[in-house]
Formats: C-alpha cells, sequence, structure tokens
C-alpha cells in the first residue's frame, strides 16, 4: 500500500502527555509492554501478527507541517515540544516475539523502550495493529484447524471493518492458516495467492444459467469453477456445470473444474452435488462452500459427512465476529535515569489486572525431545540455570514449582529497533504461516483445543515473583 | 488521510468477471443496489454512513503501472482488456441516500449504473466503506441514545480492526451522535473534537500519585481532567484532586476541571466521589467514566442512579462487538442494452433473500404534520399520485395497504456521480451529525427503541409488487 502518514493516528492523551514529558521530565526514559489479558472466543493460545505493520509505522513516524500546524492551532502544546515534534527522530529500542508465534495472556509481546516523551506515543498504532492482525490470525487457526487439511479462502472484504481491516485481515489470516485471499491487493502487497471466480451477477446478466456458463468456459476453460446455486442447485446448476465440464472434455481443454455453493443445506447440497459429479465422471472436480462459514458450521457439516474441498469464509472470519476483541494493552513496567532501572506497577481490584513490573524476558521451555513444557517470564538481566525455581503463574496452579533442569530454553523477544535504527530481517508472508505451524505443532495438544482447552503453563522466576509482591505490599500499606 | 491506491482493493472474481463482461458484452450495462437486510442488534433503523470515503474512492480509482503488471504476471486477463484497465476513466452514474439518514432493510442505499465491466469492480469497496462506517454510526447513535444528553466520547482506537477502522469509524462514531473522538488523525481530517487528558502511565512515572497531578496541574491548569484510578479512588485519587483543584481556585486560574475513573464499580464510585466533590465545593468538577461501556452498561449505571458527566467508549463502540457486521449486499438489479432496461432477480429459497428487481427510487412519506409514515420503493420511471395504491413489504403485514393521499413524498435517493463525474456537494461530517438528528426526530418513536422495536413500515408501489412476482412466477416454472 501507498505509504501515508498514520503519525497523528494516536490519543490524545499520548500528545498531552508527552508534552507534559517533555516539560518535567525530557531525560526520563521508560519501558512499556504491549500484553493481552485475555484470549478470544476461550481458545487455549492468540497467534501473535501484525509485526510487519509494526515496523512500517515506526520506520515512517513522521510529522507533517499540516500535523504541526494543527496540533499548534490546538493552543494546547508548547512551542518548544511541537519543535520537537517537527524534527522527531525515533530513537526507542524494541524488542517483539516473531510473527506466527502462539503467545499466552500476559506475556509481553512488545517492549519498548525510550524516551518516556517517545515510547509513550506510540501506544495507539501498536495497539490497533497487534490487536487487529493476532485477532484474525487467531481466529483463522482455529477455523483452518477443523477443515482438517481442506482449504479455507479468505473470502470477507467487503464486511472488513475498513479497507486496512480487509487488506491486513487477510495477511493475518494467510498467517492464521488460510490458503489464499480474494483481495486483489492483499494479495499482491503480501505475496498471497488470489483466489475466486464468479458472483451471481455473472450469471444474471446473462438469459440464461447455461448461456452464462458457456460464456465462462469460453475464457477460463482451464479454470473453470462454477457458481451452482443462482436458481436451483440440484436442477439446473449442478446438471448445467456437467454439460460445460463434458463438453470441455470433449475438446480435451480442462484442466482445474469444480463448482461453488453459496446458500441452502451444505450437507444436503454438497453430498447429492458430489454424487452427481461422480456418477458423470468428474470426481476430479472440487467443491467449494462459500455461506456464513465459522469453525462451529464447518466441523457441523464435516460430521454430517458433507463432501467438501475447500471452504470459502467471509465476515465471521475477517471481522472474528464471535468475539471481535483482542484486548492488548501497552503499560508502563518501568522508567529509568542515569542507567538506574526503576520498577513500575498499576495496581487494581483483581490480581489478574495489575501490572507485572520491570524489565523482562520471555522464554519458551523444550523438554529433550523438543516438546514444548510451558513459558518462562524472568526480570531481563537474570541468569537461569539448571536449579532456578520457577512458579506457575496461573492463580489456580500457584503451588505449582518447577525445577530447570533438564529444559532448554528459547528466548521469544527478538529486538527489532535498536535506538531507533532497524536491526530485524522480516520474513515473507507465507515463511510466517510455515514457522507458525511448526511451532503450533510443538505445544501440548490440549491447549489446541477450541472448547476448554488446558490453559498453557507460564511459568515465574522467583526473583519476578518477589519483585511483584513486594511492590503490592509496599502499595498496600 | 494522505491519498494511496486503493484501486486493487476488490475481490479477485471482479476482475474475472468484469474481463468476461469485456469480451462478451462489452456494451452491456448494469444497475447494482447496494442494500443490507437485517439490521444489527435487532435494532430498529441503521444510520447510513461512509459516502464521502465512496466518493473519495471512486475519485481515485486508477491502475497503476504495478497493478496492471501484477495483473498482466497472473496470466488471467486479456491483453485488450488490461489496456482497457490502465486506461481506466469512472463513466458510471451513481445514486446514494445521504449520510446520517436513517435506513431500513432492503432499501437501495446506492444504486450505480454503468457498462458491467466498471459497476461490477465497485463492488467490494462500496460495501467495505459502506457496511463499516454504518455499522459503526448505528452502534453510536444507541450508545447515545441511553446517555440521554450525556456528552459519549469516542476512545477505541487501540481496539479497532486497523488503522482505517480507527480513522473511519471516530468519523462514523460522530455522525451517530458522539461528541468528538481521542484519535487526532480522525479529528485533523474530518473537523471533529479530539479529545482526552492522561493514562496510567503518566501517574506510574512520577514517584506518587500528587506529585504526577501537581506537574499535570502545572501544565494545564485550564483543562485539569485527573485521572483517579490508579491506585485507590476514594481515598487516594479523589483527595488527591481536590487538593490539586483547591489550589487552582486559590491561584484563580481553574476553568475545566473534573477526573475521569476508568476501573471498578462505575455506580458507587461515582456517587461517593460526586459527593466528595460537591462538599469540597467543586460542584463544577465533572466526572467522566470509561471501562468496558456500551448501552447496556451505561443504561444500567444511570438506572442505578450513577453521577456520570460524560462517557469515554472504547472497543464495544469501535468494533460495535455485540453484533460486528452490517451484511450488506450489491446486487445486479437490471441490465440495459439500446436503452432498454431488463429487470434481473436472484432468486433464494427464502423471500427475504429474493432480490427486488429494476431500477428504483426510494421515498421517505411525510404526513400534513411533517411526521414520517414509512417509506416507499417504486420503479425508478413511475409516477405517484395521491391515489396511487401502496402496499407494505414486510410479509407480516402483507394485508395493510395504504393510499397516498395526503403523504407527502420526499426522495432519499440524490444523484452523486453523473457519468463518472461528481456533481453532489459534500456536508461536513458535524452537519451530517445535525441533520442525521433531525431525521431520526421525525420517526415513529416505536422504530427508535433499542429492545423490541416496531419495525418501520417500508411499502412498495403496485407496479413494483406485480413485477416482482411475475418474475418469481416465471423462475419456478
Amino acid at each position: 500500500m501507498k505509504s501515508r502518514n498514520l503519525t497523528l493516528l494516536l490519543d490524545l492523551y499520548e500528545l498531552t502527555m508527552a508534552n507534559g514529558f517533555f516539560e518535567e521530565v525530557p531525560e526520563k526514559k521508560g519501558y512499556f509492554d504491549l500484553y493481552f489479558r485475555k484470549i478470544p472466543d476461550k481458545g487455549g493460545l492468540v497467534i501473535y501478527a501484525g509485526l510487519a505493520q509494526v515496523i512500517q509505522y515506526l520506520n515512517e513516524l513522521q510529522f507533517s507541517d499540516s500535523d504541526i500546524e494543527y496540533l499548534r492551532k490546538m493552543e494546547t502544546f508548547s512551542p518548544a515540544f511541537l519543535e520537537y515534534l517537527s524534527n522527531f527522530k525515533f530513537e526507542c529500542d524494541v524488542w517483539s516475539v516473531e510473527e506466527g508465534t502462539p503467545v499466552f495472556p500476559n506475556e509481553p509481546l512488545i517492549t519498548v523502550r525510550g524516551p518516556l516523551v517517545q515510547a509513550q506515543l506510540l501506544e495507539t498504532m501498536l495497539l490497533n495493529i497487534v490487536n487487529h492482525e493476532s485477532l484474525i490470525a487467531t481466529k483463522a487457526r482455529r477455523i483452518c484447524m477443523v477443515a482438517r487439511g481442506r482449504s479455507v479462502m479468505e473470502f470477507g472484504s467487503r464486511r472488513a471493518q475498513g479497507a486496512d481491516a480487509a487488506t491486513y485481515g487477510a495477511r493475518a489470516a494467510v498467517i492464521g492458516g488460510c490458503s489464499g485471499t480474494a483481495n486483489v491487493l492483499s494479495a499482491k502487497l503480501f505475496g498471497l495467492k488470489p483466489l475466486g471466480t464468479m458472483a451471481h451477477s455473472w450469471i444474471q446478466s446473462f438469459s440464461t444459467e447455461r448461456e452464462a456458463f458457456l460464456a465462462w468456459m469460453k475464457i477460463y476453460p482451464h479454470n473453470c469453477l462454477l457458481l451452482v446455486d443462482t436458481y436451483d442447485v440440484l436442477n439446473s446448476g449442478v446438471p448445467n456445470a456437467i454439460k460445460i465440464f463434458e463438453q470441455l472434455k470433449k475438446e480435451e481443454l480442462y484442466s482445474n473444474i469444480g463448482i461453488r455453493i453459496d446458500s441452502g443445506d451444505i450437507t444436503y447440497l454438497t453430498k447429492r452435488a458430489r454424487k452427481m459429479l461422480d456418477e458423470a465422471g468428474f470426481k476430479n472436480a472440487t467443491i467449494t462452500v462459500s455461506n456464513a462459514l465459522d469453525e462451529d458450521v464447518i466441523q457441523n457439516v464435516l460430521e454430517e459427512g458433507a463432501s467438501i474441498d475447500s471452504f470459502g469464509v467471509g465476515e465471521k472470519l475477517i471481522t472474528a465476529s464471535s468475539d471481535p476483541v483482542l484486548s492488548g494493552v501497552y503499560k508502563l513496567v518501568a522508567t529509568q535515569e542515569d542507567n538506574k532501572i526503576i520498577p513500575k506497577i498499576k495496581l487494581s481490584n483483581t490480581v489478574e489486572k495489575t501490572t507485572i513490573p520491570g524489565f523482562k524476558n520471555l522464554y519458551r521451555l523444550y523438554d529433550k525431545e523438543g516438546e514444548v513444557q510451558g513459558d518462562l517470564l524472568s526480570l531481563y538481566a537474570e541468569k537461569i540455570r539448571g536449579n532456578s525455581r520457577i512458579f506457575n503463574s496461573d492463580p489456580n496452579k500457584t503451588q505449582q514449582k518447577k525445577k530447570m533442569h533438564g529444559l532448554v530454553l528459547k528466548p521469544l523477544l527478538v529486538q527489532i529497533f535498536k535506538q531507533g535504527r532497524l536491526v530485524y530481517k522480516q520474513p515473507k508472508t507465507m515463511e510466517i504461516q510455515e514457522t507458525s505451524s511448526q511451532k503450533i505443532g510443538k505445544l501440548p495438544a490440549a491447549c489446541l483445543r477450541l472448547k476448554n482447552p488446558d490453559i498453557y503453563d507460564v511459568y515465574w522466576t522467583h526473583q519476578l515473583k518477589e519483585l511483584r509482591a513486594k511492590m503490592i505490599d509496599e502499595f498496600s500499606d
């Protein structure tokens, strides 16, 4: 997508605060963690996505003259601050988990370290991007899991919440496992497979269905996928399609043939259509369905014995309609002056909503067979050794301790920006899909379940656990 | 927003069909209606929004060299068609309802007339824009209705589904009645009121809450809205805020003072905070709340007697999370060759899903007092007279006939593009908010109810009713 200026896409309070930091504590640094607390659809994991767009946003951060002029007219900001913004140079350090990685509640997905006046300004866009793309990748993964190897195609642009939701949503859906998208822009931008054939309007614009099919066959003999439900699937659409396939066969032209059904009782219609196609000698003709599908419907029709080769999934994927928000947050976890890191906490009535203080690191724990045993959150500077005791962070499993003995740590946070300079080599979207599947394959099967998954084990080091307990204690006095 | 190329944001099948139309029926024109069938949240009306972005999209339609090159590499399209696209000149006629208008199921919100090869290409983006913005405007209207005159502020950018969802969603929220938005970009682009003060990170980055408040007061004495729930609302936040207000009062500095509460039991906390502020002599201090609000929560806390001046509404508004899809469709309703209009229909198992054929017009019916009596759908060329009989389109009210006698018709569809040229003068977003409220005020009160609203009366002319019945009959033979 042609670059555009999203620098002002922030909440006003980030600017009023930044102005305040600039006036009061211009040298002070902050550490912010981006994380979520709850997995959508009561699922077992979230697929992290959006880093590529975060990088693009940070690379392009720049206040235009017209932005500065707009801010000046608000009569809220000091001239010196506006001058600073107009010469804005991004100086932060940024660490992030890699895209496609399965992640879990309260894990820092992004950590930003930098002048408070800068790090504060990133809040809205970092959250907007990561919340959106991770939500859709996660939903796509759920849908692809129940499709059991059948192709799932992203067809939702028309119902997406705006152009970006369509374009980046399609990208996220592919990261989550979709085989391609109908959105041509997204396919072009991210090297995805563009997919689709005809709508009802093609059929309607000819006098008869047969005439419309014939015209199509003439133009696309090698990719003849016919929409068969404009008038009557079994009495008109499929018989007419079969006649076309016979003609293609006679002319030795056909390679890719199939039908698409977009309405009605999917199980019944696909079973009958399959039988008709097979009996006519077209076992190779594929059947695609595409009507208000999600993981529940797909699971049901497959259990009922529907005969389907691929699914076109629209609004329920592209909006994650069953639970359309990933509630990621971006919280100050430490400040720094003169190289001294001071952990910060935000209290809350509930333990889960109280933040996890400090500049931290995050590891995935593998056993000797390479199977994942959980994650580990530590303070950044800590050395983890084989005899380190670690503690389950789940309040329902607080008694569960473990020793690190025999476990292999793999750090999940990778440095992306070093003092404002990009130091990360980005993989292609299709590579992310591939590595994501591999990473998911190493997880305990019980956390992959769509309904009532096991809660994945996230551990804390002793030092982190003690720091948080102490800080909660101090504030409760 | 800086212009960007969204021309390829379409579903692949629109291009394969357009290529087909170009090859087979290059001269044939089509009429497409954009409409929806179901109102989200089982509400009584939808607030139409998005026309401004539709206009921008149509004005900027242009295939770049790199777009054409991408399409060429797909080896799907004829060279002549690609040549046509590279010289694409928009030639369609476009009619639309005006933004902010309350609209109802099956009413054409946009009608496009033009070469099939062009009109087909617009499907995805027109739907994407209108489905998204109308959804959010409709949700905002629901929320503003229960807020009963209190200010509702759009605070959801961080949870929106992408940057466009944040930016255009904020615009739509204001059309639906919100007083402003935290999104500075949206405020700048559309002349909205930018709103917001501080986050918890401001408080946390100082040693104490009091110190943070003092620093804030120093910078923003005239607009001192303090976030009071970082540690403890009633024992720390409000008492500290009162001390600040007292100091401002002593220095004769304050004009705009208030507190914001972002967690906890809203009813209890706002009642107590109000009492504390009043007793300290700060009846003018406003109370804003902002925690996971929607129309249900707002209605409940107001009924419980919460003391609130304004609401900051986030994720539940910006994603319309309770029902996050407006399922608008874009359907061929007629074709035209040699000036002859041929109505088209798409059948379905259910009467509601069968399309309404023909090039149509849409009117709002007013009685002599200026109160709205329903809408009327006719064929475009029809003359409506006082003795014209009209028929309720609701299948449950099919016996309900009416005479036009005494009713005044106001056409709802306005021409926007004439053979590709913009002929519509666009109102400002805040003007749309204003006229929208006026239009809603003329509707029957019973269709405004949030729960179990009355179904608004949409009538058809005799001629339209007969045409559809005849076409259904013909196809059923």
